[in-house]
């Protein structure tokens, strides 16, 4: 997730644009990257706050990654200076040794103007930023990372499912994922509007092909559903109100509301949703649309531990493997 | 309504407080304050967005007091002279020639400089505001105005009730009609927090007191139930996102929700509401809460004609009255 101040650059019509990431490198298993994978060598760092980030830390739980790559929490609100390590003792990352996330960014490359993100991997001991490319960083984990995963970790992108999974992934990000960005951080109503407008169409959509098939693709959980929840788990907290997404609560959606509750209740899922975390980032990070930085009470969640009754749809889902413990 | 920079004056705490009516004559049936009751001689000035003056155009319609007292609409968004007649031709009252509603004040008064707010009450033969004074208004029009009551008015405010409807009036007063104003439009996270507490504490006590019995005082409508509908048929639209008071939409909250459908659906109440107006308002004009001003698209409005079972109750909506044409 890109600071505010990145993120919401208008285009003339009002309509937030999202930044590009600008460090792409892989980290591959056969090393032809210059960036093998290696356990303990690289460093995870998200936000609780952030689904892009988040996708990262379920995968990593999922697939018992762990040991392998270790983890950094910024503060969920960021200053001028970006995301910072505020919740460390002496407000120091203590495996890199850093204040900022950005100190990794300029040490990757020192002339680089463009706004600082997460999740980011840095490479422990030079300190150089590797990736900040979200959409790539949890497919990798789950394909190239493959000698350092768990026994009984899951497919998350198994091959032969591979087109389905990233046609469903390209429209739940443009509608979705993205989509409550686009409706929320708008600044011209019509921008506001569309968003919306396709936002719904495309859950209404989602709930129609989840009505009696319990994972977006295949019988088990695969990346779509990380990507789809992340989303999800944020919606009543802050994209309902703080990002005007308001035609109806996730609860209000039964199909998607048992969906996500099912993948919560899940070990790897709902283990890594910090709803405070998530809540004072968008609300107190916003300021162009919430000047006051009042975080809501609400809502209630206590319906995220209720029954969600989605077992009578049959399905696997860790497919052949096991849960993560 | 007063507008937005009268109504939101922080205290240092952050707290919002309301501003007083500065205005508070009395019309009387005996003609004891100067202001006699006359068929057609005043005009109501309200704004459809204020639930304030929501109250006073229930009121006039119930008792069947259209042809009494002539109604004016002012557009749901003032601009920094108040609240203005650019709904009409020529953006001027018909009837009392103003532009704006505040000519009507300082008719009244030159030397005012307080706030201008609706419902507001102007002697049309002098063009001076009477009274800006909303609760006793809608009283006035229940007891002092009876001459002028079409047959078969209910009665809103029986003598035998009025000592219980006024306690309910003044809880639902403190923590639910100014309650969610205070939640939202204070500027600390702690007046924000206190007030949230408070009003949901007070819709759960209004909750069980409402589970068996259909209104709030008696088994008729009464000036409590109008005073309550107000808040609560704006309460998805704008007081949940916009005002941040989150814990549960009023379609979350069932025997609310029933509640506030079957008055929706009495004959007075649901055709007095124009959503439009609330969300353009409250969006557009608290621009230090929404600096963009984006109006969100929903909420989904569908579930206001749904059948709300509360007849089951029992209970006579108008008594020994009749409903309104």
């Amino acid at each position: 997730m890109s600071p505010d101040t990145a993120d919401t650059e208008p285009r003339s019509s009002g309509e937030f644009v999202r930044s590009p990431n600008h460090f792409a490198s892989r980290i591959t298993a056969d090393g032809s990257s210059g960036w093998p994978v290696e356990a303990g060598r690289y460093r995870l760092v998200v936000s609780h706050a952030c689904p892009w980030a988040n996708r990262s830390v379920i995968v990593r739980r999922l697939l018992g990654l762990e040991d392998a790559i270790s983890l950094a929490v910024a503060d969920p609100i960021q200053d001028e200076r970006s995301w910072r390590f505020t919740l460390d003792p002496g407000n120091v990352d203590p495996v890199l040794g850093i204040r900022f996330l950005s100190e990794a960014y300029y040490a990757a490359n020192p002339d680089y103007t463009g706004g600082i993100s997460v999740p980011a991997i840095v490479d422990v001991p030079s300190g150089k930023l590797v990736t900040n490319d979200y959409p790539r960083i949890s497919l990798d984990l789950s394909t190239e990372w493959k000698a350092f995963q768990r026994p009984g970790a899951p497919d998350l992108y198994p091959e032969a499912l591979r087109s389905e999974i990233d046609a469903v992934n390209e429209g739940v990000f443009t509608d979705v994922n993205n989509g409550v960005y686009l409706a929320g951080l708008s600044r011209g109503q019509e921008a506001h509007s569309r968003a919306y407008r396709r936002l719904f169409d495309r859950l209404d959509a989602l709930s129609e092909r989840l009505a009696d098939q319990r994972y977006l693709v295949g019988d088990t959980i695969t990346e779509a559903d990380v990507r789809l929840f992340t989303t999800l788990v944020r919606f009543d907290a802050v994209y309902h109100g703080h990002f005007k997404c308001n035609r109806s609560k996730l609860t209000e959606m039964p199909v998607l509301w048992a969906y996500a509750r099912d993948l919560y209740q899940t070990p790897g899922f709902g283990d890594t949703v910090h709803f405070d975390h998530i809540k004072r980032h968008y609300y107190q990070v916003h300021t162009h649309i919430n000047p006051t930085g009042v975080v809501p009470e609400g809502p209630d969640l206590s319906g995220w531990a209720t029954p969600h009754g989605r077992d009578s749809l049959g399905g696997r889902p860790f497919g052949d493997g096991t849960p993560p413990s």
